[in-house]
């Protein structure tokens, strides 16, 4: 019997302890070691008999891990840890500035390359699935447009702006695709739609006692950025409210691509997620493209590579003839 | 400027024609010449200036063609042709016959790999992108179930069954999936569901003169294997009324996965099609692959490959740095 592939989890939050959950769904890998940069003993870790070790002991295990999943944040974590980690192991991230990805990618290809690995960077649901649905869309009906929605769904960002409102105890924000433009897509009209044409923002708000709720909705209604230009809505709710129904990471969304092919035949092609937990979902991608890194590792490849480099086929435990015989 | 991509299609019927559109919509491709078993001045292409050939010159067009995409049937044509041609030229085909796909890329193989080519074989939506999304389903919700739906859509082989039957003029068949079940299956149900259980059977028939309805009716519902076992409506309509509304060759459907992570979080993910025209989707998604064979052969790559061996990078004309900046 092969050996299982080994992984290696750098940080240990929402997505790290994800990790640790679709690890337990997929036979062929094993954790090998998470690695923190808190005190080990501190680490309440699903399985208590996994390995946890600081981060600054991280060189010993480059012999130890075939692929090490990077699950800290994109704003500091993964720019500075991604290129160092390049260099020891096979890694996975899932690095989610849209804007800084070329960047980030010419560093991690550097030090993948330097260490002879394989660097998969930004994986995940968008980027990641939500990125191939928007290739495969454009190249199959080049003729038409893509619509990106994401909803209903927890905005940690959007939440924290809620939360830095004076009077305001607790809260989080959806964001919610507007029914009326998903409709007008998916009827294959092809509307020019702006993000705040195609999303709506609902508040559940906890207020201080004593606090102005008048004052707190005009604050929130009026931020700039994040609230001003959208139609937002501000509920005010008690905190056993909060706990009780707002207290998981709901999210999701769709890709659309509304085409025409021959002579004006409309073609439309969807896309679509509905998660109950945003960090658990892209911790099980993460995981599947580890399985792909190790692979292409495997197949003597090095350098940085995203989910438009990795043939599907290598995110299955499953061979090409069972893939062929059972899923063609 | 590089060099156009030189594509050949063999066989003119609805994927030929609808191959030769999607050429058009593809500024990086270009048709080199159309091959026919039919007398070559008997053909009426879309542009009349295309170049159309007899099938037994083939040969001479083996270095002045990049991809030749074959657009012929299942059944006959491309267990016959497909090893010839892949011997000759890279080849894209769309293979369907689900069962014996192992046994006809090991025969594409041996060809494409004697004569130093790629032959990506069953192309399309199914096989095609419902593979690649089963595949996708599983590797990430490895605790969960998939569920195919076909429809709404026109059965070629189920109308073919109801035109057969006595006193049939003419008449098509629409495979329309049940909404009930669709429904059970995107709430995160996961049941148990057989294909009869997923469709329903929606026959249009126009009657023959004097022809006895009522036996007609129960003819098609009671014809074993088609339709004994589904549940089966049958209209009457007039000739007119079948070519006005029922002529165009529509399809779809969705594959859906419903998978738990963490502790029992329930996770949905659907890619769903809704096509005007089957065949001049299936005919873009082969142009697609076209581009990413050309690539590969220029890789150095040879032998059968499948939509799990392509990065889908490949598929599109844009470079990997473009790939990164504007769509992931």
């Amino acid at each position: 019997m092969n050996q299982k592939i080994r992984i290696g989890i750098n940080g240990y939050g929402n997505l790290g302890r994800g990790v640790e959950y679709a690890l337990k769904q997929n036979k062929d890998m094993e954790l090998a070691a998470i690695f923190t940069r808190r005190d080990p003993k501190s680490l309440q870790t699903l399985d208590s008999s996994a390995k946890v070790v600081h981060i600054s002991e991280v060189e010993q295990y480059k012999d130890k891990i075939d692929v090490m999943i990077l699950c800290g944040g994109s704003a500091t974590d993964l720019p500075e840890q991604g290129p160092e980690f390049a260099k020891l192991f096979n890694t996975i991230d899932s690095y989610d500035t849209h804007a800084k990805i070329p960047e980030y990618y010419e560093k991690m290809d550097d030090a993948a390359k330097s260490g002879n690995h394989i660097s998969i960077i930004s994986v995940g649901w968008d980027p990641g699935m939500f990125s191939m649905n928007r290739l495969l869309g454009e190249a199959i009906l080049p003729e038409g447009e893509t619509y990106t929605f994401w909803g209903k769904g927890l905005s940690q960002g959007h939440s924290d702006a809620v939360r830095r409102v004076r009077g305001v105890k607790a809260g989080v924000q959806y964001t919610i695709p507007i029914e009326e433009a998903v409709n007008r897509v998916r009827s294959g009209e092809n509307p020019e739609l702006s993000t705040r044409e195609k999303h709506l923002r609902e508040c559940y708000v906890v207020a201080e006692e004593g606090a102005d709720k008048q004052k707190i909705e005009q604050d929130i209604k009026t931020m700039p950025n994040y609230f001003a230009d959208y139609e937002t809505t501000v509920h005010f709710i008690s905190e056993e409210e909060l706990k009780k129904n707002h207290s998981k990471m709901v999210h999701g969304g769709f890709v659309i691509r509304s085409g025409i092919t021959g002579e004006n035949t409309n073609q439309i092609v969807e896309y679509s997620l509905k998660l109950d937990s945003n960090p658990e979902f892209t911790s099980s991608i993460l995981v599947t493209y580890a399985r792909a890194a190790y692979k292409m590792s495997q197949e003597g490849q090095a350098g940085a590579k995203t989910v438009f480099d990795v043939p599907i086929g290598h995110l299955s435990p499953k061979t090409p003839e069972q893939l062929r015989k059972e899923l063609l």
